[in-house]
């Protein structure tokens, strides 16, 4: 292990998860951003590059590598195929397998999209003295897909997914010029209150995630996701591709403060 | 010209060119958004789109169209290939026509990429109170090729180009903040003062548009430039591709206040 007394807080997270740990990165490294993790035979990456370009907030772009490419400017010495503890691959819109590592079905012409997460301004909503319930609760965010269609580019098409937290209605004002700073991992949200506008019909059952408790005075405010990619994906049945599970993302080097605006 | 009286101020701009006004945009439907056009084959659009989403700043991409669309989101009922005043086309990265007019030269193939414009900030820039010396003196802005290469995408790479305009020393700190609240056209500026460290020998020899005079008690302030995809194209010689011609951009329906952060 000392060896690891060199590394940085995400170097040594990477090294855990590529020797073998599987675990929720949630509250590894704090204070730097995790991403959410796409990659795509080159044949469809046109189509997934224009569905961020086109749907910035659920699908906020950090970085897109050259085809084959393990490695990323967000973590140099990163290696995409094995330091993220869990992947989700999917075959024809199918969920085929969860693995640890996937650098046995690595392909030379896979692009792979990191894209800005949630946790990044969760940081911020606490030190902006916000409650995140979620936290609070020790629990996963809950997540909803909704009647929303994201703008459709190419092949790829499908509904907004959100992320749902409630905030006490006093700093629901305070939680949107927080987050609206921070238009890299989603930003401000996407609604604020009446989930049935939405198309949701009971809190209580989320798509995605963890029932998280709406306490006494909170207004369930709603932040797009960064799970929407893997909806459309279901959508749109490319024949391949391999994500992040669901909480279990990139540790990049970058700190979070880079993605807050002054 | 009765039908114009119900036309937006944008509307009727497009209609002037659309029947064959050939003449720069500037100061035409103030407040209004105009933007860059790029149209390339779909064979270099990934290559092109992720050029964009690598060079935020000199590549704010606005819009992205299908493959062969004609049209935009940015201004319904414009025709992509007739409303701009002129055009540049491109063979193999050499320019071989400036024409009023592309809608011969089109084809089902080009995916046509709408990029943000520094005159959405020159506005904000009066607004804050920050002469803008290239208005004042009549003439186009100065722009720079500079020793800063861009993050290269696949098959395109190229220097950074940069506008330049000079700034009361006492208004640059304005000058960065007010432009910095624009990242979708341009944002803040990339290098005050000392031009030569960009490589930049003589700041009145512009490498495109017009020579500005800067006054005693001027600061030279340089932005990325809206240009730069036009040097990528000459540097890496995509066999075809349509372009604006410098100054004679699209003319939106987006008032520029969507562009500004709070």
């Amino acid at each position: 292990m000392t060896t690891h007394l060199r590394q940085s807080a995400p170097a040594q997270a990477r090294q855990r998860y590529r020797d073998g740990l599987v675990a929720p990165t949630s509250g590894w490294a704090a204070g730097f951003t995790q991403a959410n993790l796409v990659a795509l035979p080159q044949e469809w990456a046109f189509d997934m590059l224009l569905f961020g370009q086109r749907n910035p907030r659920p699908v906020p772009l950090l970085d897109v590598t050259d085809a084959g490419a393990t490695g990323t400017v967000l973590a140099p010495g990163a290696d995409l195929r094995s330091d993220l503890p869990r992947y989700r691959v999917w075959r024809d819109g199918e969920l085929v397998d969860e693995p640890p590592d996937v650098t046995a079905l690595w392909r030379d012409d896979l692009v792979t999209f990191l894209i800005g997460c949630s946790f990044s301004f969760e940081t911020a909503l606490l030190d902006a003295g916000v409650p995140v319930r979620n936290i609070e609760q020790g629990r996963n965010v809950s997540m909803y897909r909704t009647n929303v269609d994201c703008r459709p580019a190419g092949r790829l098409s499908g509904p907004l997914v959100v992320s749902m937290r409630p905030v006490p209605a006093a700093q629901v004002v305070t939680a949107v010029q927080v987050t609206g700073r921070m238009p890299q991992v989603h930003g401000a949200p996407v609604h604020v209150g009446a989930p049935e506008a939405l198309g949701i019909a009971d809190l209580s059952t989320p798509d995605y995630g963890d029932p998280v408790d709406v306490q006494e005075g909170d207004v369930p405010v709603f932040w797009a996701c960064g799970v929407t990619p893997q909806a459309a994906l279901m959508a749109s049945r490319p024949p391949f591709a391999i994500t992040h599970a669901p909480g279990h993302m990139l540790v990049t080097d970058v700190p979070d403060s880079v993605y807050r605006q002054p």
